[in-house]
């Protein structure tokens, strides 16, 4: 992911995002952070001054606005293609990665925070999470799924291609994301065939 | 989940099970393990002499298995009652846990295993999951429901779960698992409808 060369402020974004992905929130250091995006510490204290919560939590914008920019752009072809664009998205990083990387999302979301402190961190996964929901959401709404029926259906596609995506690094296999696109892509076409 | 009391290995085990899926894997030392245990060092070595590696795999399996125990008993009474005992469980372990805590085979399988090391933790992160599938997919499958169409909901449900588990830590709500029980409800009874 991070290339040498003068480090920009959005390759420690990515690096970090990168490596959260792989070893968790909890576990990765802020030097390592910068080293696994190939930047100097000194750098990385200059664009993210307040350490590694900063970083953490530009890497979890980072990575939800990535998502969430080719969820748009899929969708415009309607619900099937963007739910098959965020799957290929995700089995793509966990095929590539030898089911090393994953989302850095889900890695956020599942860390405890520090106790009695707010964590900016979460708070940018529960976004990222809602994000695509919407999107997912706003266009099952168009093709004419109902308000409820919609809601239900886009967060059912987001919590199983995340989970799914854990089951693939565990099982070193893409049959479980393979499995769960079948059957969302399934739902999908269920709701939009209750319409005509 | 551990009271002051002689540490047995089971207490071990629990409280591991317990830390990991609030801190992930990575960032849990064999110390701090044995702590939140309420183990002293000594006792939690005796029992695993291999160390880290070894708990976090008891620990896991652990988890599995008191899982796959919950689900066995309660798909006696069929499939739907199967899942609504599935979400029940995590669904109180979130609430609970003020959100803090969640699914140790998750949390184990979002994390990168050491290079070029085999990692039994992780390969018992797959099998749990795989036993929960095989579990609901049996289920299904005695209600008439196609083999392949039984493999795709069990894994479906399984992963739906495990990232809307993901979801409510991150949005300190519950919806998310709710919803997806709702989803994953009506995707079964639709497939025992089928059948009938």
């Amino acid at each position: 992911m991070a290339k040498p060369s003068a480090p920009s402020r959005e390759r420690i974004v990515a690096g970090a995002a990168d490596l959260i992905s792989r070893r968790g929130l909890n576990a990765a250091s802020i030097r390592e952070l910068a080293k696994h995006a190939k930047a100097p510490l000194g750098s990385t204290y200059h664009y993210f001054p307040e350490g590694k919560q900063q970083v953490a939590t530009e890497a979890v914008r980072y990575a939800g606005g990535a998502v969430a920019r080719v969820l748009r752009k899929e969708l415009e072809a309607g619900p099937v293609a963007g739910l098959r664009a965020f799957l290929a998205l995700w089995r793509g990083i966990v095929v590539d990665s030898d089911f090393r990387a994953g989302c850095p999302v889900l890695a956020v979301a599942v860390e405890e925070p520090p106790v009695d402190e707010a964590s900016p961190a979460l708070a940018a996964a529960a976004e990222a999470f809602e994000d695509w929901e919407r999107l997912l959401a706003d266009a099952l709404r168009a093709e004419g799924v109902s308000p409820e029926q919609a809601a239900g259906l886009a967060t059912l596609a987001v919590a199983a291609v995340e989970g799914a995506t854990a089951m693939c690094r565990a099982r070193r296999s893409a049959e479980p994301l393979d499995r769960v696109g079948e059957q969302l892509e399934a739902a999908i076409e269920g709701a939009l065939g209750r319409t005509a």
